[in-house]
């Protein structure tokens, strides 16, 4: 018998279709291709999938809007949805199962928006050592003296001309070699992977092969499409992790491969076809964009307008011959398909450490079937592969300068010393600084709050919003629509409360200085105190954008975390002080270094010697891609660097709890004097 | 619209099943999987696929039978079916096309039968080195202290207890590698190929691994199944060459392709799918046999019923760890999946010289998944990857003597030298001398005449036939039943027939002599000559048996040409007489010396220092699956010993026409005296 199904449709999206009756409105959300806020992994905590059911509006199919078409009511929805909304009809899509016909309604909150992008590729030096060379031989066709077969009748002749030796050939490739010496009149452009095998053969003459230094992060996925023969970075493209859906955060993404029969097929399926999704894209941005034309005979067609001036390279899938990809531990193996449930479970060993070379087409990679990915190596279970990335673009292992490099995704991952130690850590941030689990945190999507200014006299909030170029204070209130505050803005947010007084070193608020003031109110529904950043008509979700004392304790564990763990670092090594502080990431990118140390994100460093190396991580991958020695380099720091298990340390709680104050006291920051009021610092 | 389809039926096998109307009987047999012989692959010559419709039997399924169901007769039909039997309804199969729904009958002389295959191990020496062995580790279980990854904690162990290094692994593999240490309980046996890449892990212990060596010739696959630890042979197996209904030699396979748009991959597909049988069979053969036995209830259950005092592997396709696999340079393309159209053309260049590495799941090969074949190296476009199996097993290159050894199968492929040079050619002796392209020469299967007797007095015949241990002298004509003759018998044929006096040097039949002889007449159909081997009492075919000058003729083309070859070759090297002549393949195997020096079937020998060698391109496989240094021995074979193309050689086409003369009387045979009447030899 047919499981019975019902037909959901999801507005605003109008997206609709059967599914079998029974499961939740996330699950459905996914089979209709319906991109819900998940970030908990539908652990039931995060309260981020709220939607409305709105039956009525399914009178035109005839169905009965009286009967209820979802499951009941259930206790632990309370926690996020109030009775009065309760009453409109909203439900968590996590909870609420369907059991008939129903038509749901995503509120812009929910929406699992698209996160504005920006990894443009840095300029580092890489010596040009690519892993694929096309080289061009012209052979003379068999005769009956000399009947060599097709191969080896190429293979010497790359041997005369190149001196390559003992080549294979991939038989993929291999079967369409006779055409192609035929086409081609016996001149061929032979692709060869690591000096050691042909993956590509094409007729007649060729100078460039293509490649992409793919970096997989929790969230975002980029990547860097360049020249393997002239270096040159061709474009960057990149894209939303399409696991995003599964959950926020690598454990709540683990959890779902726990808890799912086909979890990790799902998420490593999902992957894989965004990552195929993403060489699409690369590919079609190399035509000419198709715009649809009258032709003559007056019918409205799809053709090419190339762009006044722009030449076209015009590549095609097969022109993409090597790929290296980096990721987190967890994302490493889920795109693999493997098992995720020990580095989710004390003491987190990985499957594997060293890089894998796997071919294209056992991994489903539309490129070159012949081709291989280069799979960079994982350091420890929350040390990934990214991490090795930075380190293969940063490098600290060839000077004397002792480094600290922080790579804040998702999680913290730590790297400290010089070429004559490193050591590596992660810290439990969590997501805070990236905007979860901040009551109105969300990705860095337009709308979101990504800079904040308080005044120290009135605590007035200025702010700006990603999408808009003027501030809050030169806009009409309705040009805002601001959304929710993303990652680049928790940093100013915690530094802008603290530096204004409204909150104390402890992090609690500063209630008697905030007594009568407009923006500080005690929430009716919970009874805390919050802090209002924007005005329900500044926002798009017609709501106050509020910090509670809950979100600003978050963002205290995520820096005191990291401070501790750096501050265990810097003791583990034996320095007092370390003498460059180098923050990759997208939050590196925008963070302000004052800011960071008002907040004793780090321990104390010359301000000068404070960066950002933005994405360090895909830097390394095109350092992978271009140059086959960094892949050896990679190796050798996956083995090299040594991991270091904080939370085993014996002082690591004490540290963690008394970096939680702002700015951490027990140390000494001489450089913020000046910067920061003294009556604030030695409150 | 979908095309009209038809029912055919063939009898006697009584398979039936609808096909596109307008394809031919043979292609609507291979439709139904059932086997016609089509030796010459359908160019319409061979006249082996004579099938009888039979509409009348029809009436069951309500079709008038009064219409012809099969398109009308054609002029080239004549050659092959006189008008008596086109009366009865005769009709060539590649012939005839479906109309309508149709009756066939497939008689037993059109009928591709199974094969007797016998290609037991021979003992040859093999030094142990396999590719694939097995190294058994423990290790700890991950710590906080020391969280090495999986992989890795296996690596470590191999390295220290074995000496491992680089070991990487194949990705299928790794996927399984968590859940299998922790069954092991940190136990595990590794199965390591080639000191590089890690293919399998069990949990707890292992001692053994399998493998095959599979020697596909162009009718016969045989395999041995080898314990790759111990090298014991466990078992041969062998099947037909699937391929044969697309043609009996490697020109109509080849022909096949060209003239099919998915020939080609229809043959790659057949031949994969049977070496996936016969591993199949190989591992069925581990397990006792299973028969129907009443369960405690009563009903009829397959049970397995172990042969007392055996024991059994029961092993699984998963335990074969590693293939070898050799066969003649087309069906090596075939196999691969590479075209054959330039081997097939003038001047015959393979698509690659070189073995390959192939993993077992990008050819289909149903073993362990992330094994690998080695697929032997081909030498020259009619010199293929067996024949480099014939030479790693008799190794001519490790001694002074000169050596002369003979491949016969479809093709004749000679190798001849020492240590100091090795040449190597082939010559179109045809199939005639494996029984095809013979009036009534079939397949060595049951009733095929594989020895003949012919009294030189009364030029009676005496005949043996295959599946009967008593000749014909000592039994009742009707338990004969003869059907053909085959290969092994066609050289005794040649022989007896010239030393009986039938016939004369030249080939002619000696009419002189054989006035009035109740064997010899004139052919009513074609006015040809023609001498009785067995009548139609003694057949199962219910016809006489019979040789024609035409056979005649064939069979000294085959042995002329091989003459011719080898003699050119001997010429070629500088050579008065070669040292000794190997004979390989089913042929070799039942060869009769003196008859082979009779027929002068290679130039002069000792007696004794003829040999046959059985089958060395299989005991070649075999070797390279047992000692990998067998496999760079392989390449090293196929890149010196230097191929000849003897039919450009000048002196080739008197050689030729000279050597089909029986003996041959231009040289000097001084081992026949004594065994050959003189009156004979010199008339």
């Amino acid at each position: 018998m047919d499981q019975e199904k019902a037909m959901v449709i999801f507005q605003p999206s109008g997206r609709r279709g059967e599914v079998p009756k029974g499961i939740t409105l996330i699950e459905a959300s996914r089979l209709l291709g319906v991109d819900i806020e998940a970030l908990c992994g539908e652990k039931k905590v995060c309260g981020k999938c709220i939607v409305r059911i709105e039956e009525g509006h399914f009178e035109k199919y005839n169905v009965q809007s009286t009967m209820s078409h979802v499951s009941e009511w259930k206790v632990e929805e309370e926690k996020f949805i109030n009775q009065d909304n309760r009453e409109k009809g909203f439900r968590l899509g996590c909870m609420a199962t369907v059991l008939d016909d129903v038509l749901v309604f995503v509120p812009e909150e929910s929406r699992a928006g698209k996160q504005v992008v920006s990894k443009a590729a840095r300029d580092i030096h890489i010596d040009h050592n690519p892993a694929v060379r096309v080289y061009n031989v012209q052979v003379d066709p068999p005769t009956f003296e000399d009947p060599t077969a097709d191969f080896e009748r190429i293979t010497k002749a790359l041997e005369r001309d190149y001196g390559l030796q003992n080549l294979t050939i991939d038989i993929v490739m291999l079967r369409k070699l006779p055409g192609i010496l035929r086409e081609g009149k016996w001149a061929v452009a032979v692709s060869v992977w690591n000096d050691k095998e042909v993956i590509r053969i094409r007729p007649g003459k060729a100078e460039n092969a293509y490649g992409l230094a793919i970096d997989v992060g929790t969230t975002t996925v980029a990547a860097y499409f360049c020249n393997l023969s002239t270096m040159e970075v061709v474009d960057t493209v990149s894209m939303m992790n399409p696991q995003c859906k599964y959950g926020e955060d690598v454990m709540a993404r683990i959890t779902y491969h726990m808890t799912t029969l086909d979890g990790l097929q799902r998420m490593s399926d999902d992957i894989i076809e965004g990552i195929n999704e993403l060489i699409e894209k690369a590919v079609a941005n190399t035509h000419p964009p198709k715009k649809k034309r009258k032709n003559d005979a007056g019918e409205k067609v799809l053709v090419e307008v190339p762009e006044e001036g722009k030449t076209y390279l015009r590549l095609d899938k097969v022109d993409i011959e090597d790929i290296t990809i980096g990721f987190n531990t967890a994302m490493h193996h889920i795109f693999l398909g493997l098992t995720p449930d020990y580095v989710g479970m004390a003491p987190f060993p990985p499957v594997i450490h060293h890089s894998m070379d796997i071919k294209a087409r056992d991994l489903g990679i539309d490129i070159n079937p012949s081709s291989y990915l280069f799979v960079l190596p994982n350091e420890a279970g929350f040390v990934g592969a990214d991490n090795v990335g930075v380190l293969i673009a940063e490098e600290p292992y060839k000077g004397e300068e002792n480094q600290l490099i922080i790579d804040i995704g998702t999680n913290g991952e730590l790297v400290l010393g010089n070429r004559h130690k490193l050591i590596s850590s992660s810290c439990a941030t969590g997501p805070a600084l990236e905007g979860a689990q901040i009551t109105f945190g969300m990705r860095a999507a337009p709308g979101a709050i990504e800079r904040i200014e308080i005044d120290p006299e009135t605590r007035e909030v200025d702010y700006k919003v990603i999408g808009r170029d003027a501030w809050r204070k030169f806009s009409e209130p309705k040009e805002m629509k601001a959304k929710g505050i993303c990652g680049s803005g928790i940093l100013d947010l915690l530094a802008e409360l603290y530096t204004a007084g409204v909150i104390l070193k402890s992090g609690v608020f500063n209630k008697k200085a905030l007594e009568s003031h407009p923006r500080f109110r005690i929430n009716p529904d919970n009874r805390q105190p919050e802090f209002v950043l924007a005005w329900a008509d500044e926002s798009s979700i017609e709501k106050d954008i509020v910090v509670t004392q809950k979100d600003i304790r978050q963002i205290q564990l995520a820096k005191g975390a990291l401070y501790a763990g750096c501050k265990l670092m810097v003791k583990r090594m034996g320095l007092e002080k370390v003498d460059r502080v180098k923050i990759a990431g997208a939050f590196g990118t925008h963070v302000d270094r004052t800011k960071a140390l008002v907040m004793g994100l780090f321990p104390d460093c010359e301000i000068d010697m404070i960066e950002g190396v933005g994405n360090a991580a895909g830097d390394g991958c095109r350092a992978a891609l271009l140059n086959v020695k960094k892949r050896v380099e990679a190796n050798w720091c996956a083995r090299n660097v040594e991991y270091i298990e904080l939370t085993v340390e014996e002082t690591f709680q004490q540290d963690f709890m008394e970096a939680m104050q702002l700015p951490h006291m027990t140390d000494d920051f001489p450089h913020l004097r000046g910067i920061v009021p003294d009556e604030i610092l030695d409150q």
